[in-house]
């Protein structure tokens, strides 16, 4: 393995376990207030189509890091998704 | 431009655009509060490796996105930072 496919896939360690921490911090608090929805709906919709570039071109190792962190990005823009949808549901305050 | 090179690119503007609306929206509010430190240290070291990557490969495309998101996400993680820093400043309640 060369240096920068080493350098590669640390990068997309990092970046696919970055979504852990906070996936379980939003489960765990149920607070997603500081949480943007545009952006988990822009980047749920991208690392989707990253996942299908990645079987378009057949690399598995892009079709596995996209796939872990769709679920995660999905499972965080669910939970905020729910908390506009109910914070849209109040009576004015 | 083959359409998986053009799914590809949307990918990345897709996932480079969505840190746009979080780094916006916590620099209007200063509201870090659901955001998880954690996963902005191993995003942030992430995307820097993957610029790296990106000039270890010369493939500018990687370059330029890694660049751009790299810099919003230390802009969310020093905001981050610096609200657990003056959080463990302040005597128990």
């Amino acid at each position: 393995m060369s240096l920068s496919e080493f350098t590669g896939d640390v990068a997309a360690c990092l970046t696919t376990l970055s979504f852990f921490p906070q996936a379980i911090r939003v489960i765990r608090t149920r607070d997603t207030r500081a949480i943007s929805l545009v952006m988990y709906l822009l980047f749920t919709t991208g690392v989707a189509l990253w996942g299908v570039f990645g079987i378009m071109t057949m690399q598995w190792s892009i079709i596995v890091a996209n796939a872990i962190t769709v679920i995660l990005a999905a499972m965080i823009l669910g939970i905020k998704i729910r908390d506009v949808a109910a914070q849209r549901g109040k009576p004015p305050a």
